[in-house]
């Protein structure tokens, strides 16, 4: 219990968990998550580099839990996410591990947003774990899950995720795409089977990635994810773990990726971080900007909050952030963006600017016309008549982008 | 019969209509296709420059006609694709001008592999044709829509795509999704009926773009038009017109959206054309790289070849070129492209080593854990038990990717 | 004076002209300008849509000169800008124009903030202006930027911008880039000339970009532009006039553009608009983002502020924005986010923590060893020697960019 | 000489070392050279996969050396590059392991086309190296480079290479730019005055990159660093080794570097590889697409050919081709990729159309009006009278670029 002890209690500008936003306290609105592997496991190093820091939790997997949950109280956060191997170097048992973060938990009241696997870092997996030419490594992806659901059951975490890092190809040349989706269609089966088989209530959820480390992955964004899972019949048994980073690498804004979830009944949680846009991978930045976290938790609140999700601070400091007080400063950035950003959606909720412009904008599809159509009352023949008859010829109307925008950037009312 | 009087019969270097290719002639395996829009409608314009073409047909849509016939007979070419727009500007009958076009194609022995409304261009679809906040534009888009089948339809069609240029949001503030979409799939559906109640025996043809003019567009890429299909019930009624340029706008390479495609059982057509991986908007440049369609042809021909799809060159000179000739260089080019990637493509498949190497990697899933876990045999524990048992720890195996680009590229056998 | 006469006088949030802000009033420290290209001549047109605006100032240039001046009024702003052909298009002689625009000034009270003429658009621009291959469209250039350079200094202009639009090529292929440039030198030679002859004292300004619509511009960037001008001995003549999105199509943020030139003696003016950085074309839209003009005024001012430059809202509605209230939205962002940025970026001074840490980071300079490096007092051999006689082994510190970044956006102290 | 006993002499489609092209044998002419850090350091990991592969090498560092030549005599090449790092490892000296260097390439009658010394990877560069705030660094990378340039004098290496691998920022917030640039050029100028010192003849060659691993370099492109070169009276001293993948990286394509480079006369060598365009980091890949390399070659050739520079194979194997028959594929692909450019590229300058056609486009730059201009016998006044008096309205002139890219991709004569 010491590693942060030259470190004072961390005190927020905006971030308060225990003041009420819309109904909750700040804490369960944004159900905020520390991630062991950038915050306790990186070392520093890069493509280009060698490891930079020295972090002294690193001599021991007993002294990376405890910094870990030493860190969560000092940022007075609650839940922490994690994967197997971040908690359970190779040779160190899990269910071991799992016994002492159990214990950790317990004694700082801190709860599991969820648990995952890594599936990517061995080079068993070079070729993808469940989508490997090879059967055997899909068995070894599923003895290696099945161990990492079985602890996140036991820790009582909220949800289960899957990132399928290295499920896509590195070239079509080599790559028979069926035969691989096939493979991982049969592996979220039997993981949807053996939840429920152990009685498993969290969600489990699915994180979209375009590309990096592989050339292109299967689960490129939402929409990607989706038609697989509606081809596969799983639709109903995942929703998505949606990262900021990944939803840019993919050419689209995390609300984008929120809204289309939303639409889609598979809306589940956040990997909070920025990307760089102007760079081409994954800099899992802290989040900074709070006005696309302040879009993106108005939708998520208008969709009536997160349920089992959470903001889960995937993020990692910069290679020249070597000192442990750079550490909290990024997770102070982090928290406080979100803060600063539910604030912000508070706002916009109760001044009700955006929904009613929405409403009024689409009213025709609530009059005759739009209904006959949506009920499939009209065929193409009856609508074709419909704007001869009617001698059809409707005006444009503004969309009014440039309001809505200074709304959002708190400039208009 | 004197707009291209000056210009002597094309010769190809690669291209011969009558040249047996794996069991059908150069010309039935390619099913070369020229455009209206940019070939003959197109002015030069673009964002910054006036229009800088002198194009002697533009004086009359029955000029236009003649000078597209004229074209094709002097490129040895049997296929067209046109926009309504393209051949009956506003004030013209479409009806009218299809009953020239009809006289035409007999006279030159030519075919439509495919017509399409222009949904874009109009005010009236600023903010989307089906898709539009309005109920009334929506009405006006089945209007144009039907015509536009109908005359595709009198003209023997192969095909009808649908591209939803502005099928999309500029900005999610003002945008419901959720209603979006489900008008979206109403229209398609009133569609699917209109087609099977008039007897059209093409395909229904959506054409996936990610983004431009709008910011974002409901039919992002193939993948996510797919998830769209599926959601409403219309994954058998459509496959998917996939351009290069949209393509990879989206992050993909061509060859991906086609393999995803065939994966899907989606896959219908070609945009030929080429984008410049350095710029970010649509530049739809003639083909010139035959190496990504010696892959996309070997794709489809292992594939069982085109049905009713096709290679349409959807492809504009550059604004420089001026001159009638320059319209010749361009589809030299891209005809010869396409004609140079056939023939690697069919060395490829006689040489069989892409197909032997890919059997040889998966050959784990005909064995008897591949079979067992594909067919649904074991579950997560059974398989986990097995690992145990066996103490797998399967070897990584090479993916060879530098050797089948030798093989792709000529450079080795 | 009618235009617009249903809205009412802005009032704003943030800008208010005549607060103080570190010694100036916000008008004379933002100096914001509006355009003329994008707020009064641009119809709403797009590459794949028709006009979507009606504006009745449309009819006649007196009324656009008319409208721009009433617009200015309603805002209470005192700068604009604009191209020859946005006040007078062909046929209309320029030198007349600008007596109405005096009148209009004089009556106003506003001022110019700077002049340019249009080089891309007329057909005979197709292939550059001073680096045409043809030498009678350089002298056209020439002709046309005299007249426009005249009537700028006929205003009181306080600059005249040079934007390379078609200064570049689509292809290397027939493009002999050695030539092109040589004839951009003299070009601009020669303008210095007539400048100084004719008594012209604001600045000459260059506008990078790095391509659209050609594939690639001479002017790429400001460091690409400061190279060309020092190979011709133009670096003291020139100076930048930085556009937001075209420092982002180029790979940079406004910040580094600004810092780069700074550093280099060649900044000028900024043209204050923002791009979409997942879409790869110049969207021009208004600011908003009030964080990165922050950091640029931020720089400014600690550069000691604008002199003869200033922020042009070189930036346009969406195609949807179609009413004359939306245009008014749109620039009520674009001030406000300036006008915020302002007060913020004069928080962090009157703060000094990033000055501060600046000082502190590189105080080894100021050393003994630093000041003997920086004068040249040391070789390679003896630095070398010094390493090995000393055992310099020096420690990496934190670079504590996320302190920082808390810093600018208000979260830390 | 045993570790690739079991891989047969390497036999190439398109190299012949011994081939006469344009005057020169093809080796002398293409100068192709292996890299070791790619091809004999890199274990196979990436950001997320720990190392791969099972080098029989990596025991010793002359274990290392032995494999490097024992390669080259595989594959019959005579180049070689190298960073001090590769060959000798923290704790070995440069010195001693040169001396075997010597041994083998006396043995083996190969080259060192150039050397470098890696200033990225040690933790003490987190902040770069010359550009560090720290000047003990700067004396670490002077005490570095100085030992890394005597090597490659002693073994006669053709070139000396500075990749600014972290000569940039991670953040402008903590960046003084002017600062770091004036340290750099420092840096470069106490190289310059050494390398006069010691005799060395080859040339120094700068190598641009615009980010990556840092977030933005100083030597963005070939542009910024001529900008910064002439700054710093440099510019006759430095020239450029141009990687392809940089290029892309920076928005530019190879060609443009190089035809910049040789405009500006700051051409020196290139890093021969292949970027994935869709993917936004350096994949450093082994060159497959002969077109690019065409038409660098082609300049390269018609500015008579490399003098010290050659075309370094600056490229890696894909992380899951870990045998090392992998290596052999890849660098078959490369060497031949290369050889087949160079056999298009004397096709090109044979048929001599490029050239005349430039020639005809630019021949009114060699009339009256044209060296006037030129020249400087005319101003801006006398310019637009003559364009007064003569009633000018040049005609727009066809670009032809399609007839000139059938040329390149041999489709037309």
């Amino acid at each position: 219990m010491d590693f942060f002890s030259d470190i004072p209690q961390v005190k927020y500008r905006y971030y308060n968990p225990k003041k009420m936003v819309l109904g909750k306290t700040m804490e369960e609105q944004l159900r905020i998550a520390v991630c062991f592997w950038h915050t306790f496991c990186w070392e520093g190093n890069d493509m280009f580099g060698l490891p930079a820091f020295q972090r002294p939790w690193l001599k021991s997997p007993q002294d990376k839990i405890k910094a870990g949950f030493e860190f969560l109280q000092k940022l007075g956060l609650k839940y922490f996410t994690f994967h197997d191997v971040d908690v359970a170097p190779a040779g160190v048992s899990l269910r071991k591990i799992a016994e002492l973060i159990e214990k950790e938990m317990h004694r700082t009241k801190t709860e599991l947003l969820w648990g995952t696997a890594n599936l990517t870092g061995h080079p068993r997996y070079l070729a993808g774990a469940s989508t490997n030419p090879d059967p055997e490594v899909f068995a070894m992806a599923v003895h290696q899950v099945k161990e990492a659901i079985d602890v996140t059951h036991q820790l009582k975490g909220h949800n289960y995720v899957l990132w399928g890092g290295r499920e896509g190809y590195e070239t079509i040349l080599n790559t028979n795409i069926k035969q691989e989706l096939d493979q991982y269609g049969r592996f979220l089966s039997m993981l949807v089977d053996y939840k429920h088989k152990i009685g498993f209530k969290g969600l489990l959820l699915i994180e979209p990635k375009p590309c990096e480390p592989m050339k292109h992955m299967y689960d490129f964004d939402c929409a990607t994810a989706y038609a697989f899972l509606q081809k596969y019949g799983l639709e109903k048994e995942f929703k998505f773990n949606i990262e900021t980073n990944h939803a840019t690498l993919a050419g689209h804004t995390l609300s984008h990726e929120i809204a289309y979830s939303i639409a889609n009944g598979v809306f589940g949680s956040i990997d909070a971080n920025e990307g760089d846009l102007l760079l081409g991978w994954d800099t899992d930045q802290f989040p900074i900007d709070s006005a696309q976290y302040t879009h993106a938790l108005y939708l998520i609140l208008q969709n009536g909050g997160f349920t089992s999700g959470g903001l889960n601070l995937d993020a990692k400091v910069r290679r020249q952030s070597i000192d442990l007080q750079d550490l909290f400063s990024a997770h102070i950035n982090g928290v406080d963006t979100l803060a600063k950003a539910l604030i912000q959606a508070e706002e916009l909720i109760k001044k009700n600017l955006l929904v009613s412009n929405l409403s009024s904008r689409y009213k025709g599809w609530s009059g005759k016309l739009g209904q006959k159509i949506l009920k499939g009352e009209m065929s193409f023949e009856t609508v074709a008549k419909y704007v001869e008859t009617k001698g059809l010829d409707p005006e444009a109307k503004s969309g009014r982008q440039e309001l809505l925008e200074g709304i959002l950037h708190g400039l208009r009312d």
